[in-house]
């Protein structure tokens, strides 16, 4: 197959990085760029993917004793002005709607009917969530107050990038609301972990827990938490944070209870988010220059059967073969379902179905043709060995062990992040020189560019982070897991208590 | 107990209708108005109604071989400006972004950034998905294209009403693209089918199917499809609608597939969709002078465990058994799942606990006490039975009965749906003066008002369509299920050949 000899995907990772990441989407029909700048259009593969995310944490969100609420996408401009911490930090690029109708005219469509108050498209729910939590709490029976929202959220992106960086994007908020700062703060671990959870044991892509710089806490914050996952260029990719927000949001929303003694305080509250954000970390983790590679317990199909035959006559055979097999396959459960298999019916070329598979990353690829049918066979790809030999196994064989060998793709796909992120990780980087050196030989945005992410002493000084600028590098992240100890800050020689992160980041 | 001698809700349906509405939802928290006019924040108890409906589709959805995709919020003008018969329909009033951007002013925030094309909130998403599926379709290989999509959609609404009628709301949009006219139109008659089965079987609302009037019909539409349902004051609910779109969609957004022989031929495509007006139809079918009734298989709870205790002592043991009660209820399937049972741990008094389920609707009440536990008993109350006796049953009966009960309760409460229909229905009324005393005597806007729906033949020509304005009455649809024959127009007393549904709607 002339396919063997080349990539099915152009450019390679190390030709052009950037371009590879678009290509890989394009290949695996996971999106593309919407008519309007900056959005996106989520193709059924991709949004599968999502459907995927959701299904595993919605369980979990449910699980951990919260309930999904909605609120509304519109929020008054004077909720924005309450906040003017959190509107200047962060939320200045916004959709406005300042009109309610169109009108023709000169055979053109024109706004009409202007608002008296301006209204944004929620580029977070913070206010609006405030406003109704400042209503529904009354007393510490109302408490703890443990909402998510799944829901569109919008930022108007100047560059933008698919899946990680659109205008318009898709994403979970939880906001909860608690009599206790202890509680609040057990909240917010907890989430943190199940964040984790889904993201390493469901996506396969490898993270660090820790806490966010002050530099780079969510403003308004007390203690910002973060999951950090290293792409395949080196960089870091926050993919999922988790807010105390001390009594600072239930201030400036008066969300207050009544304590057992009558008493009126303040509520300490939380929020905590990921988004389709995540499914652009899941390709830049395990694509190559085949394509994406999705995890089992995310891919919506595990398994493909590529029916292969010669000409018309051999097609009712082969499909009748085909969905033999599919049905004794479905009958495997992998991760507390039944196998999803699929069986390729598609009108085209047999060797362009396989190739389109790999693209699209199902883990396990299966064609079956008119001499497997006597043999009960087929020609067996694993998606993560596609370079490998094909092997030819009976049905009987594959079967019995798809359920091992759908975990032990799982565990692959992981294990290969893992030790891809170790390799280019860094804990040896001790001075300023060094580290300036380390990160200036960044060079491009391919694959293969030098960076990767630093361990090292810090001191946290604020002034020590805003050097950090000019070397377009940020704190990633203090580690939850520390060496213990002190050490010398990597930046400005001064004492250390903790060890950071550093990287550059998406 | 007081409150047996009055209603859990005020005003009764008798008294004031509208506002009995509003009250059923506020006792229920389902949602409330949010602060931007005619939009709604979904509180947890509505919201789980919703995703209850959302689960019995999608899976519907994909059974019936379609994908989910995402596409995106905002849609230029140009866009809307292509499908002038679209936009003159009903699609004025939207919501329009001019700018994209906020900035501070003298201590306000500003509008900045104007865009150089106005976008719009879709209304609807049907010109962005045929700009998609005109790029996606190429060969009759890649045909049929069966879409969903499930998002928020806005319609600046000037009388808007919780659940009903909305600003933004959320739906459901299947969009799909076939071949030939027979294939689309099959699409569509399958779809209005799983609505019925979902609307039917699971929100235990009766519906009669039917093909929509020409002045009825959505825009653009050859034929729209819809299921209307009766509300408890007699007006009818369109509750689902599908559209058989002909090539009109297809030329317009030149959606267009190469056959076999390598012509050109435009699409035949369909949409179809349902709304969280479905909620507000369930609470409006179902709900009666003590609050909502939800049937068990929407039912984000089957049982509710209300332990009573005279003082704190008794806490722990009465907590004790209720955890043993539930643990033992849960052991039960019903509608291939495990039943969901809540103890309400809340601080508040057990009497106040047992009224806001009832006003909730659960099913099923259970009411746990210290002497219940070594009888192993407790008081049970179905919902649909709250104002006969309370009986003592032991958890044994309950559980043993269990699976039945919920299923009893489903079956009674579409029974009592029907019946309440029957007797508002007339299909004896044969000529244009008795028609319109019949509507003129419907006054107010209370329950018990006259008016229902209104079964006779009908000419279907248009000027008797545009008569029926004056009396407010609109033509619901021409159910598929005809008597045949002919028969004499009720409206103009010309020659029919079908009968049709009259009435007043939402």
């Amino acid at each position: 197959m002339a396919k063997q000899n080349r990539t099915a995907i152009t450019p390679t990772r190390d030709t052009d990085y950037n371009e590879w990441f678009q290509q890989v989407i394009k290949g695996a029909d996971l999106a593309e760029n919407a008519p309007v700048r900056g959005c996106m259009i989520i193709r059924p593969h991709g949004y599968a993917l999502w459907e995927a995310v959701q299904k595993a944490m919605d369980r979990r969100f449910k699980e951990t004793g919260h309930e999904n609420a909605y609120f509304p996408l519109l929020i008054p401009l004077r909720f924005l002005e309450k906040e003017a911490d959190h509107v200047e930090g962060f939320a200045k690029e916004m959709a406005v709607v300042t009109h309610h109708r169109l009108e023709g005219k000169d055979g053109k469509l024109v706004p009409a009917g202007e608002l008296e108050e301006p209204l944004v498209i929620r580029p977070t729910s913070e206010t609006i969530i405030g406003e109704a939590f400042a209503r529904w709490i009354r007393s510490y029976r109302d408490l703890p107050l443990k909402i998510n929202q799944w829901a569109n959220v919008m930022r108007w992106e100047m560059r933008p990038r698919l899946f990680l960086r659109t205008s318009e994007f898709l994403w979970q908020e939880g906001h909860t609301a608690h009599a206790t700062e202890e509680e609040a703060r057990e909240e917010v671990m907890t989430m943190l972990e199940v964040y984790r959870e889904i993201v390493e044991e469901h996506m396969a892509i490898p993270v660090i827990c820790g806490a966010k710089s002050a530099g780079e806490r969510f403003p308004g914050a007390v203690d910002t938490f973060t999951i950090e996952a290293m792409m395949q260029d080196g960089k870091a990719l926050q993919s999922g944070t988790s807010h105390y927000l001390g009594q600072n949001f239930a201030k400036a929303a008066d969300i207050r209870y009544q304590d057992a003694k009558g008493d009126w305080e303040h509520c300490h509250t939380t929020s905590w988010g990921t988004s389709t954000r995540l499914i652009g970390g899941l390709i830049m983790t395990h694509s190559d220059d085949d394509g994406l590679r999705v995890p089992p317990r995310m891919a919506p199909e595990h398994v493909v059967i590529v029916p292969i035959m010669r000409d018309d006559s051999q097609r009712d055979m082969v499909m009748e073969y085909a969905e033999k097999v599919a049905a004794q396959l479905r009958d495997v459960r992998f991760d507390d379902e039944r196998t999803r298999v699929r069986v390729d019916s598609r009108l085209i070329q047999s060797s362009e179905k396989r190739w389109d598979w790999v693209r699209k990353g199902a883990p396990i690829i299966l064609e079956v043709g008119p001499r497997d049918i006597e043999e009960g066979k087929a020609a067996f790809t694993r998606r993560d060995q596609v370079r490998e030999k094909k092997q030819f196994l009976t049905i009987d064989e594959i079967a019995g062990n798809l359920e091992d060998t759908l975990w032990n793709i799982q565990s692959t796909l992981f294990d290969q992040a893992k030790e891809y992120r170790a390799a280019r990780s860094r804990d040896d980087i001790t001075t300023r020189e060094e580290f300036e050196a380390y990160f200036n030989e960044l060079k491009g945005n391919t694959f293969n560019a030098t960076g990767g992410f630093v361990k090292a002493w810090w001191c946290e000084s604020a002034e020590s982070e805003e050097s950090l600028k000019e070397l377009a590098v940020t704190v990633r992240c203090i580690p939850l897991d520390q060496p213990g100890g002190t050490g010398t800050c990597v930046l400005t020689g001064a004492a250390a208590t903790r060890m950071a992160i550093f990287a550059k980041s998406y």
